[in-house]
């Protein structure tokens, strides 16, 4: 990653990914903006996913959605967007089978497609981080592992499935201090929804992530669950509508919201 | 404990303590309003335990102090009140020795005492249960089990020692609750100070206390450990000062104070 990666502007980089002179993760980008899930649904859908995220945001923290479908751009989160060309990479899933992966998607845009912008743990994960919190995933420098709890999202029409999580090991004095630091952030998955035996959220084995890499857990270390985005990814695989867009993995919209700006105090 | 002495006015019940109508626990009287643990000291011991307070908030909380030595009200805090008369015990300390316990100290007073009044967990445990989280000793009617921590307070002048703690089991999801809630008040203790392994903080046996009594700890439940009261009276025995009062266990000022004006948010 260039130096200048973690100071240049948001609109910059979006600029970058449209030219494709940028590419793949943003991770460690823009430090300070937010960066967003993202989940683009026909209309018929739209409402209840919606109503998913409404009901369940921890895993679904809505921070924008298109205000009618078709819309391309996103005026109050970011100047200049274009939603077809300004993330990274994209998956096309049909019937809730992924289909294609793509850098640019003008050609699947639809007039009845409706964007959301969901909360994503990269600002959290700052705030910890300059409190003085260690985040292993990041000292790692590995993808945050993630796991299938058996806590059950409340069901929203054909929207329904099991909450995922990350993890995040700290001693207990600082997963204390990460509750209070995570409770300011609620529209980033907010404070930690489990800390402890993982067996109780039904993880049976902490070293074997369903999604990302596992972290070294140290001694008299707790691991540390945080509701996750890609609950949402599960419940519209589990759903299956006809077409779907997503972000890939790590390749987010970037925002030109500082990620102050989500602290409720 | 009658019907009323909830709902008692701490003014009332004030009142029904300096007339000797009420004796011994104060817990459960009054609800809605903040009781203190009292250390009343001489004036040449009183700046270094003011600054022992302040370097250690969280088992330290200092509430009210006099604004004088010899004072014998607190306007600020209790209506009417006079320190002397209107707690149901006290300790008398010579050389760090308990000589003495007294229902009025009118013939101990001397114009050189100076009050120091801290919070106390009744306050955050009242908030906990408005939230819905059992707090189990008050659920097994008992006092409620504290422990000598290794965790060290950080010593000014004379004073110093270790951290005594309080614990509550809770639920991993109420663990987290209990550190939003309590976080809100740093006055009365503010969040827990540790969860989890109990020999992390020197406790070897959790069903052995150092003070109050042991309560059931379920299956899955973490036990969630506080700063505590108890360790200003811990480092006053330590400190020998030659004379020193404290209150008895459980019996506090009972201040005109909602507890609701010590959420810092």
């Amino acid at each position: 990653m260039p130096n200048t990666a973690a100071s240049m502007s948001p609109h910059t980089l979006r600029q970058a990914i449209r030219s494709g002179a940028h590419s793949g993760n943003t991770s460690g980008y823009s430090q300070g903006f937010v960066q967003c899930n993202v989940a683009i649904l026909p209309a018929d859908w739209a409402a209840e996913f919606l109503q998913f995220c409404q009901l369940n945001p921890k895993p679904c923290p809505l921070i924008a959605m298109s205000g009618q479908a078709g819309q391309t751009d996103m005026p109050d989160i970011a100047k200049d967007f274009d939603i077809r060309s300004d993330i990274p990479s994209y998956k096309i899933f049909r019937d809730g089978l992924l289909t294609e992966e793509v850098n640019d998607i003008h050609d699947y845009w639809r007039d009845d497609l409706v964007t959301f912008m969901l909360g994503c743990s990269f600002s959290f994960e700052e705030a910890l981080i300059a409190d003085g919190l260690e985040v292993r995933n990041i000292t790692e420098q590995s993808n945050v592992p993630m796991y299938r709890s058996n806590i059950a999202c409340k069901p929203a029409g054909r929207f329904s499935g099991d909450m995922v999580v990350s993890m995040r090991p700290f001693k207990a004095a600082d997963a204390i201090r990460a509750v209070q630091i995570c409770t300011r952030f609620p529209s980033v998955h907010g404070a930690p929804v489990h800390l402890g035996d993982p067996e109780l959220i039904g993880i049976q084995d902490i070293n074997h992530t369903d999604y990302g890499d596992p972290v070294t857990i140290k001694e008299h270390e707790l691991p540390v669950f945080w509701a996750c985005g890609v609950t949402p990814q599960v419940a519209l695989e589990k759903a299956k509508p006809p077409f779907c867009i997503t972000h890939s993995p790590g390749c987010m919209v970037v925002t030109d919201l500082p990620n102050s700006r989500l602290a409720i105090l």
